[in-house]
């Protein structure tokens, strides 16, 4: 593979302990000169859904680098630790679970994979608990500096990669069942759904719509900021990875609507006679 | 311009999911060799006034650098992407709401400044939710390569930059009304108070003083260090910022006093008959 | 003191506001071309014994380098600041308060140290709250770049540092009185026992225990991997830096046992005829 310069990393490590610098440590002790982007470091422990999806979401804007993410509720066991190389050349690292699959998609889709088995590139000796440290830094390391994919172990079918799907949203005549895929640091709720459904069911900028969620009702208007709505109020917007998200201005969706990550929540035309107000 | 060969960073983007690691990553696609020095991305959401002041406090530290600062609850609005040249020669990236405007003092004043108008430094095609990435971190980027403010956009009077004033503290006679400008990961409340303003009152290291706070009163000593007092108990002193501050030594005076940034707080000399427990 | 390309910091700062960024930024002043490499700033504010133990963890995978770290709740008293040098090479820089010495021990003992008097090292004015930036960092990047030991102040005996002990488990017949040293951030309780203490009691691979906390009891295995039980089950296993630890399969154990770090923990060998169902 051609060297990199940069290697990112994303991570449900948290920050409180060693666990990120440790790993950001044996980089550096194999790749001194290669520049660490860290991506993310907060993905809710084991959740590999989440962690898929922060990191599609950023790796188009990263530079050509190395992809090295970890959340791993079955480390220690028969799951394989595998390097992918995408179409647009970046090879991501990590465990087998679905984790790199929408990163994977989002930079071109898979072109070859590797599964880890070449002891040598291990910490001696691995822990059965950490293969952040012990496996995953130390190869994501070696393939910035130029080491082949062949090297780190049998080459593997690209179908036999564990794939991760986002259920589509599915659209009913005027209104669109979704399910709640995101949610960010500032409670905006990101849903499976694109500007196209929203115009399917009939719904342009500036119309209102319906938004059913955890058994209640709520009106909000289509629109493309936060501040299109008065503070406090529901606003429904393309967000800036064109995903439809609900947000409150100033506020915080999440909270307001007590909503978590995978709630379903339904989107509906509301007809132009009616309207407007929350 | 001045090439920088850093650029510090400051957002209420917390680090639960990719926001400032994009961030950092459109810098590095602009301006690879340039180092950044995170300030800090845990500021309350939203919260101007908390990010300016953390700002403020940050900047004299910093090396020569282009500051680049998001809390931007106008984001998509008419308020203005501005880059501010201070008199210390560093420039401010950010939006024009007054979270820049107390760094920009400490940094000597402004100088220049220009509204971002350039369509062409921008991320195509731009969101309307995420300036920092599309629009902030590219222009940062160029300014620390040399691009001169000029080419941001048009030049626009310093006297129409959005200021954000610290109400100063009143004195009356034998005490002072204060507010909690800003609280700290220890729970230390930092008011909007100088030493200057106790000795006004007549209070002198080593005195006790009087703090009412939320229907409450409690008596400190002042002094200069945390152990001056026992453990978890209160003491008002001088902090590494040359404000004055209440602190529990090895506790949590938010905590203990239920406080929140804003809230009132009165300071007053206690007779030397008086004085000490608190 | 030959010079170090990196140096590793450690804090209980946070990451709300500027502490962290203002440390480093005082480094890159400096020691422009030094890299830091950030151990962990979410420490327990003021718990040097969790600062001590994570530090303790960081120092064998980090490259050659200058260990910086502050948990420092006697700051602006008598309590030292010292630089230790390390038999491996590397120094130590911090408050003399114990923070350092497992770490010290982890690299291979301490042998010299000089405590921090040289007044021209300070940033001016020096305050008496923040010595994180205004004492530790000037020195930690000046002996980055080669500064030598006697520069900084007069040699001290390495008998005078002070010292942290974790209190060893105490085996009892067939049980282990051991507690909690340390939670990491998925809730695993890490105890002062080691594989060979359990070996003592007669407790092997895949041999049940009992797990005494809190006045509560629960049977677990001894395994080697998270997965080795069901989801949500309890499973005691060596962790990946060799110490005996409680967890939960894809859960919390912190949570699940409402324990706390320090908590007392007894593990009892079961008899062979009872076993497995927790």
């Amino acid at each position: 593979m051609p060297s990199f310069r940069f290697i990112t990393f994303l991570s449900d490590y948290g920050l409180e302990n060693e666990f990120v610098g440790v790993c950001r440590a044996v980089i550096k002790r194999f790749a001194p000169d290669v520049e660490i982007l860290d991506i993310a470091h907060g993905i809710p422990p084991q959740d590999i859904t989440a962690g898929a999806t922060v990191l599609a979401h950023a790796v188009p804007y990263m530079p050509p680098a190395v992809h090295f993410a970890v959340v791993d509720p079955g480390v220690g066991t028969e799951r394989r630790a595998v390097v992918i190389e995408s179409l647009s050349g970046a090879p991501l690292v990590g465990p087998d679970n679905g984790l790199l699959w929408l990163a994977t998609e989002a930079l071109g889709g898979p072109s070859r994979a590797w599964e880890i088995k070449n002891e040598s590139l291990k910490l001696q000796p691995p822990s059965r608990t950490f293969h952040g440290r012990d496996l995953f830094a130390p190869v994501a390391a070696r393939l910035a500096t130029g080491m082949a994919g062949d090297e780190v172990g049998p080459e593997i079918a690209i179908d036999s990669l564990k794939r991760l799907v986002i259920p589509p949203a599915t659209v009913d005549d005027d209104h669109i069942h979704s399910h709640v895929v995101q949610i960010d640091h500032f409670g905006n709720l990101q849903l499976n759904v694109h500007r196209q459904e929203l115009e399917g069911i009939g719904v342009l900028l500036g119309d209102a719509v319906e938004i059913r969620l955890g058994g209640r009702s709520f009106t909000a208007p289509y629109d493309q900021t936060f501040s299109a709505v008065p503070d406090g109020r529901l606003v429904l917007l393309e967000d800036s990875y064109r995903w439809i998200a609900i947000a409150v201005n100033k506020g915080n969706a999440q909270h307001f609507l007590e909503a978590g990550r995978g709630d379903p929540v339904v989107i509906a035309r509301i007809r132009r006679s009616a309207a407007a107000s929350s």
